[in-house]
Formats: structure tokens, sequence, C-alpha cells
């Protein structure tokens, strides 16, 4: 399973992944699902994504070795892109190339071909922007109204991003925020699990500052989650009981 | 959409349901999910129902008025139950009978055979129990280890279950968290609204002592709401920006 969320805000991007992937419940592993391509000063761009490794994979490895170009039979890279909608749509066409090589034979052995990955990041004198591309190749965009994009597992977090995250939160508000929503999915569903990787992209610096690894036992997150446990217990302790006790039952149906 | 909870605790049972229910997005009324069955100082049982709303409906009739057993012939309704057990089993046989009737018709017209059921409650001289009754007719126990059981859209809510409810939770702080952990659920989904039905049954009373409908503007829940949303602000709030700050970044894949 997996946990990813991205964050397009007025100061920057946000990103964060778990690192955990399961064929079948027996067969645990770590693999790196937040990918960087940057060119300090040109472009930064980050991918997070999900659904079925090999293909989420190949879709890495073939944006990183470049796909022909239709016409042109050129090879294009996402860091050649011109702009962030031609990036997405490179995704979509690596995710359909992926499809086409792989899709029939994934069904024919009782598989399934999914693979859901946000790209965010920014090209010089363009926009910031953050899409979410879909197993078929299409792809939506976060706004200042809706400013998260989510893949996975994505319930158990969503409740503390709704009640937080909006498009004016600080940069590292809202990593803090981000990494709770994590804590929750982690506390709900085995599968999503550390270590956790996170990356801040600021508005118009072309240049990740921040690209970091949470291990296990990280003392900040650690702290983060027993704060967030203590605080939650105190906050629902600080509520009044119910004052519907102990009325007369109604027999119903 | 439909979101219920049961809480098997020490003290004894806890019900809570939503009332929402959709025929598609554009169709959306109110319809009662939790149904109480009662023989005072005999019998108490609730049962909370999600899933195809003609099935669960269906299912609460025939356990009203009966099912006939499959050796003599004479009906059995839910009240006449001798167990939990056998009540479980009877609910399950329901279930089975309306995929007999309607379950064929449903899939002809593109529809699905879906009812989850949880079945809670306590008779004369037995054990106090709470079962989740599947589509397919087979259930579930709670047990001390897992004393809360949900059905419909159970992701947003359960984090704050998790942390918070144990068997030896008291009832009425029970009740409270369940009412919490709906709050979450309507908040994300739409599809889950007030009013809220509850139950509380006390361990060995034979009798609800609380059969309740929280509705639209009811101070308690109001406050409810709005106490939690501000103690989860000041939660992620009091917690500090994380230190990862600025580090550089680091060029990856």
């Amino acid at each position: 399973m997996t946990y990813c969320v991205g964050m397009l805000l007025r100061e920057g991007l946000v990103m964060i992944t778990d690192s955990r992937t399961n064929a079948g419940i027996d067969n645990i592993n770590h693999f790196r699902k937040l990918h960087i391509f940057e060119k300090p000063g040109e472009v930064a761009l980050a991918l997070a994504t999900s659904g079925n490794l090999s293909v989420t994979q190949s879709v890495v490895s073939l944006l990183t070795e470049g796909l022909p170009d239709p016409v042109t039979g050129n090879l294009e890279t996402l860091l050649d892109s011109p702009s962030m909608f031609k990036a997405a749509q490179l995704v979509g066409r690596a995710i359909r190339e992926v499809d086409r090589l792989d899709g029939q034979g994934l069904l024919k052995h009782g598989g399934s071909f999914d693979a859901t990955i946000l790209l965010g990041g920014q090209m010089r004198d363009r926009r910031l922007r953050l899409f979410m591309v879909y197993s078929a190749g299409n792809f939506i965009e976060a706004t200042a109204d809706t400013p998260f994009l989510q893949i996975g597992e994505h319930k158990y977090g969503k409740p503390v991003l709704d009640r937080a995250v909006t498009y004016d939160t600080e940069l590292y508000e809202a990593l803090k925020i981000g990494l709770i929503s994590m804590d929750s999915t982690m506390r709900s569903n085995l599968a999503v699990g550390l270590p956790l990787d996170i990356a801040v992209l600021r508005r118009d610096a072309m240049q990740f500052e921040l690209s970091h690894r949470i291990e296990s036992g990280d003392p900040y997150f650690e702290d983060l989650r027993r704060r967030w446990s203590e605080a939650l217990r105190a906050a629902h302790q600080a509520i009044p009981i119910p004052p519907y006790a102990r009325r007369l039952s109604q027999s119903a149906n």
C-alpha cells in the first residue's frame, strides 16, 4: 500500500510519501516513491508514485531516459519538458506506454494495471503547479480551492488535511500537518510505513530547499506522534459527556 | 452512503448510525438505519444496516415478520431467537433470502446485492454480543481485543476510534468518541449526514437505557463539533515546526 500527499500552497510545494510496498501481505519491502528531477535555477520537479510497483518504476525510468516524440521521434525526458502541463502530459504518455507494453500481460496473470502519480514543481518563468495523473494517462490539477492531492490510502489521513490545510498555510506548517496525516494513516493501515520521504520547494526558487528521508526513530517525528496522540486524548477528554444519558428508551423498528 | 459503528464494552453496548441515503448523487433521502428490537427484561437487540436500501429494508421486514424454519416451517422472528448466535444466523439467513429473491434482478439492472449489518444485544442469562453480518450471510464477532465494528464509510472515522476506544472505555465516553468519529466522517464524505440515531444498552439491563435521535442543530452535538475542531487546531499548532527546514537539497534519480 502507499500514501502520498502533495500540497500546492501560496509559498510553495510540499510532497510527502511513505515507502512501504507489499506484494501480498507476506512480501513487504521499502522502495522510494518520491523522485526528484532538478536542474537548479531552471526546473525543479517531484514525482510521487502509487500503484503497481513494476508499472511506476518503469514510468520513472521512461521519464528519465526519455520517450520518443510521436512526431519527430526525438527522445523527450521529464527534465526537457517545456512546461508543467507538457510534463504532466509526458507522465500520462509514459503511463500509457507501460500499459501498452505490460498491461495485457498483467491482466493475463491476474494482476491489474494501476498507477497514480503526483507531479509537482516549477520551471523558470512559469507557474508552480501540482497534478495528479491517473492510470488512463489523464490528469487533474490542484488549485487554491483544493490545494492538496492524495494518492493511495488517502481516507484515514484526509480529515486532518480537510480541517487544517488551506492555500495560505505556511510551508513548514503544511509539512507538519502532512506528517500528522501520515501518522494517522500509518496507525490505521500497517501497509503504510516508515521511512517517509519529504520534499519542499519554495515558489520561484527552482531548487528544492528540502529533500529528506525520515527514518524510523527520527526524534522529531516520534515527538510529533506522541504529542499528537496526547493532544487528541486531551481533546476528547475535555468534551463533556453526552447529555442524552438515561432517557427512557423507546421501542422502535 | 452510510456510516455505522457498534461498540462492545465492559459496561455495555453503544450503536450509532447516520441516516443519509443516496440513490445516485442527486437523490438523497433520510432513512432510519438503526432498528431496536426489545422485550424489556427479556431481550434487547439493535440492528444497524448499510448497503442497498431495498435489501436492508427487506431484511429488517423479514426479521420482524419471521422466516420459516427450514425444518419445522415455523416462522422465526429476531425477537424469538434463543441466543445471540442464533440471532446472527437468522440475520444471515434473511440476507440470503433477499439475495435469492432479488439478487439476480438487481444484477440484471446494473445494481449490486450489498448489505452489511451490525447486530448487537443481549438475551436474559446470556452474554452481551456484537456481530457484523456480511452480504454472504456469514458473520464475525467483536471481542475485548477489537471492541468496535464499523460498516459503510468507515475509514475517515477509524483513527479516533483506534486511539481512544478500548473494551474498558466507559459507556458514555465511548458514545462521545463515536460521535467524534461520526463528525470526522461527515466532514470528509457529504453522503454521510444528520440526523444520527444512537442507542445505549447497559450490560445485563435487557432494556435500552437510551434510544435517541440527534437532529440537525442539536446543541450538544454542535458544541462537540466546535470543541473538537478547536482542539485539533490547538493540537497541531502546539506541535513544533519540523527541524528539517533549509537543509541542502539532494538531487536524486
